[in-house]
């Protein structure tokens, strides 16, 4: 039996099962890039489900259409407007399952074997993985605080020329570095790809979870020529259990993403998609938002300050305004995946830097999630934590 | 601007078009593959996700494994033995979103470009079109009603050798015929293919739906290699708007399915996983089959009564013995395209048999479900199309 070509080195098996020890019971795990479970508004999404089982209950456990919920549609492309000021009609989405399946389709739509994806560096690994499967050569694009550099990004388009056939990126607390892109890297960035006719494709997963005063404009609200693929998902503003997600783009192009998703899996889960609408119709998520907002924000305040007590000063790290995550770097020469283990010894789990470089990894740098954590798991793992990690240099 | 090479030649667009038609809220549509969704047991449903939503709403709300919820496999490992006498374990099944996705993954784990898939003909379009995103070539293999040749098919085999990198079956109440491959065909099957190391695609989506005394074994239970990989799915039997299916494989290429699992969408809607447990756990799904069964019987001997009286003698059809379609054979030379404009026009819909054919197609055929109309639709609908074919054939 022979697999296709693409199933060679796929994955980091050795990582994978080291993971797997991070889901035991007695670890406390920053490892996890999830919403904090005791924050789902239970009563609300129980009343949307029993209010959907007793008023619609053939049409949820029929096939939903290809295209998705037309209600959850027209919703999306108001809160589109509401809350990024980007136009949105609702036949310019579609509904796909979990923002994952946006970027596996993207993959099947734009990739032939050889092309070429350029993204940030850091990057989430779960997209390029993706993408990789479709035989693409990725190509890391050199990033700073501020975002994509565009020297750079320029550089390696005209390298590469028309084998370049997507360009990846997440502005918005981005994973794994939290980092988000200053307004003015975002628009330096939209004229220069206006340049080309190459497809940007935006995952704006954490867009919601932002600590500062105003929400940046995604990319999606420069774009001049409808190159813009835009993943929004409900995932890490509600809940990742329900699967709900989708793509804004052009409906040219959304026509081509209806015809792959119909052979991908038909059509997205009828019944969470008429729950979400219901939700979103009769309760008020910019309100939950809100609230889950004010406690990562007080959760990563927190991991700050254990950090700064309890790590030793070779220890580099930024302060997130906003995502789920806080990005840390050891000094050079210094391996991650040899401080997880020994963290693993002592129950406590995060994920090494190296997983978020598809190709040649930095090692020295680690992901640590802090909204999933209650506060003493925080204070006691990042206080075992800084110890461990203070030992480790200390060799 | 540019799109990969698969998406050249897609679809039949100018068919979907048509096929729209059929939605109409007037139209007595015989077009779809879809239970019948006055069958549901919504009493039991509404309990079960009440309870899932009552006693484990954060889990059921979360990501969910990429494998899918345990209780769920073993659940779904306990009735292929039950229902079909194969041994089956818990981890040897990957839960699916929907049997489409298990189809997807197929091409993905499988298929490099100009490989070749065989298959019945006709055949479910659905499955093959997934294959050929994949940039398969589809060959087919010449068919009698007790299922798939076995010389055309080894000849096949000889012909393409190692180009052949799947075989594609729906064994029982196929899609479109309603087809179910004899016991001795099966046999013979498996020991042809025991001979090459091929992976056989069982897709069993109607293996329940079956109005004879006893139900086949699948393929996998004539399998001695491991070299089945079976697809079934509660879509058919049950809710499609769930999109709950699995595949059951031998363990190391199950493990494979995970890798692209975690890459096409992570893991399956969480709640409706949970819901599906338990009611498994808690209700008589072998009550509802038997139930549905009954129903679509009565709506087949329905159905074979009108046609006998309104359809002229040229037109030939099976008696199906399960599934949910019956599949008629118009005088060589006629086009069912041709006729499905003329229906429609009078409102009627069915799906014009060319539709199963990815290659040169028959265009004589036709597919009418007889699942999903309720009597009165099923005698008005089929009175209309049987005078509507009479005057077609006069021409």
């Amino acid at each position: 039996m022979k697999y296709a070509d693409r199933m060679k080195n796929m994955e980091d098996k050795a990582l994978l099962a080291l993971m797997e020890l991070a889901e035991a019971k007695d670890v406390i795990s920053f490892s996890g890039g999830f919403p904090s479970p005791e924050t789902y508004p239970l009563e609300d999404i129980r009343e949307s489900f029993y209010h959907v089982l007793e008023h619609e209950a053939k049409e949820a456990l029929s096939y939903s259409s290809t295209r998705g919920f037309a209600r959850l549609r027209e919703l999306i492309a108001e809160r589109m407007e509401q809350q990024f000021r980007v136009p949105c009609e609702a036949d310019e989405i579609v509904i796909t399952s979990g923002s994952q399946q946006a970027l596996d389709m993207s993959g099947l739509l734009f990739i032939d074997k050889g092309d070429i994806v350029l993204f940030e560096t850091p990057s989430y690994l779960g997209a390029l993985n993706a993408l990789k499967a479709y035989e693409a050569e990725l190509v890391e694009v050199e990033t700073d605080d501020d975002g994509i550099g565009i020297d750079a990004l320029k550089q390696a388009l005209d390298t590469y020329g028309e084998r370049v056939k997507l360009v990846y990126v997440i502005p918005d607390f981005q994973n794994p570095t939290s980092r988000c892109w200053s307004q003015d890297r975002r628009i330096a960035f939209m004229d220069l790809m206006a340049q080309y006719d190459i497809p940007v494709l935006e995952d704006a997963a954490y867009s919601e979870l932002t600590f500062k005063e105003e929400k940046e404009t995604p990319l999606l609200g420069y774009d001049r020529k409808g190159q813009v693929i835009y993943c929004g998902t409900f995932s890490k503003n509600f809940c990742p259990g329900l699967r709900i997600a989708w793509i804004a783009a052009r409906k040219d192009i959304i026509e081509q993403y209806l015809v792959l998703k119909s052979f991908v899996d038909l059509s997205s889960t009828a019944i969470t998609q008429r729950q979400m609408a219901y939700y979103l119709d009769h309760y008020d998520l910019d309100a939950h938002v809100s609230k889950i907002i004010t406690l990562y924000k007080e959760r990563r305040d927190l991991m700050l300050q254990v950090v700064a007590r309890e790590f030793p000063k070779e220890v580099k790290y930024n302060k997130p305004m906003g995502g789920l995550f806080l990005w840390m770097t050891l000094p050079e020469g210094k391996d991650t995946k040899e401080l997880l283990l020994r963290a693993l010894a002592e129950g406590v789990a995060f994920v090494p830097g190296g997983s978020f470089y598809p190709g040649a990894a930095k090692n020295n740098e680690m992901r640590i999630n802090f909204s999933n954590m209650t506060e003493a798991e925080i204070v006691e793992g990042m206080t075992r934590l800084g110890r461990i990690t203070r030992d480790y240099l200390l060799e």
